[in-house]
């Protein structure tokens, strides 16, 4: 095995788990558009992606496999690949979960999802996971710690915005009644829980270009 | 490589993931308690259990990272390793859905999580959840296809005990507020998210013994 085909390999396979994760950061922001406009097409686009998101990550084992069969790394090597391959899977659930915010749309049509004065709120979330997949997605590929490190302490606009609906839909003055409450409340874990899968991912980046290792996915 | 050792070290993931597995119900169950009882200690102990549900995944990557050492293994059964790998990570995710039903018990505490008639459905739902879980487990140990096969096609009893919920949370006639709502929502789809990863460890089972792929957990 030459180190220079392991590594153009491994690179590949942070290519396109890069790739994954931008996919994951537009399928994000056209599900939070269609629930903050009401727009079903929109929302059938991006569960209409859950068909690519399987098949990239269909392709990001092949390249695994590829690896594994070809070089047979070891010790520390193999590791890397083991953990890119956890990678890709936290890179898929953000995706899903772009997805279960458009099934969200589709499950209240013709009626909209979120009330029109928690839309804003929902924009800038949307806005941030986005940006955040992004950063993901480019310390992935340039395997920056210094930008690993920023997505791994998370967005605090991201929390408090989080914290700010939960609030809202549980104060007494609430006037949408219970199933905005309900699906505000499950839409805000979403973005959550995608911040929460972006972190996973920028620790593993560190993980791999520093060897030490973390564990933020038990969030 | 033998055979016998691949198949010897296979097994052994195949085992160490069949007792993540019934450790994942184990702290479903104890969750379900906690959070029908009203039981702070419970579900600390569920959240506790975050460091053994890691330091097991931790465990079961060593395991696959050795296999692919020691083994060098090529086409299909690098794609069985690969796929245990997947299967591990579903179980994980069992674990931590359980957890955040005990969160849930902390967050309202002293308050109780669950209103009073809503209990028993809950009870249930811990009760197949911790089922499944037990049948992964074992379809996982003895690469059993048709237990597996059971896994796979879900429980129609979770599934309609998690629409009942639902449709009482959100009736007109729901007696117990805005909070309780949310929280009945949000647990009722921690139980559905786990049976849908227990269905997915199932569909890697029946495709590691069958080689015939399927994808389940983008659901």
């Amino acid at each position: 095995m030459t180190r220079e085909a392991f590594h153009a390999q491994l690179d590949a396979l942070a290519e396109h788990s890069g790739s994954m994760c931008m996919l994951a950061g537009g399928l994000l922001e056209q599900a939070t558009r269609s629930a903050c406009d009401t727009d079903p097409a929109a929302a059938q686009w991006v569960v209409a992606g859950a068909v690519e998101l399987d098949r990239q990550r269909g392709h990001a084992e092949e390249l695994v496999v590829r690896l594994l069969a070809l070089q047979a790394p070891v010790a520390s090597d193999l590791r890397r690949v083991v953990s890119a391959l956890w990678i890709v899977g936290d890179v898929h659930r953000m995706g899903v979960l772009a997805i279960h915010v458009a099934q969200a749309t589709l499950r209240r049509y013709p009626e909209p999802v979120l009330p029109v004065t928690i839309r804003p709120v929902f924009a800038r979330m949307g806005q941030i996971g986005g940006q955040l997949a992004g950063h993901a997605a480019a310390a992935l590929r340039a395997r920056d710690v210094a930008l690993a490190q920023a997505v791994s302490a998370r967005d605090p606009e991201m929390d408090r915005l989080h914290r700010e609906l939960l609030a809202a839909a549980l104060d007494p003055s609430w006037p949408y009644g219970v199933a905005a409450a309900i699906d505000v409340c499950l839409l805000g874990r979403f973005y959550d829980r995608f911040a929460d899968h972006a972190a996973g991912v920028a620790d593993r980046v560190i993980y791999q270009v520093t060897g030490n290792p973390r564990h933020a996915d038990t969030a």
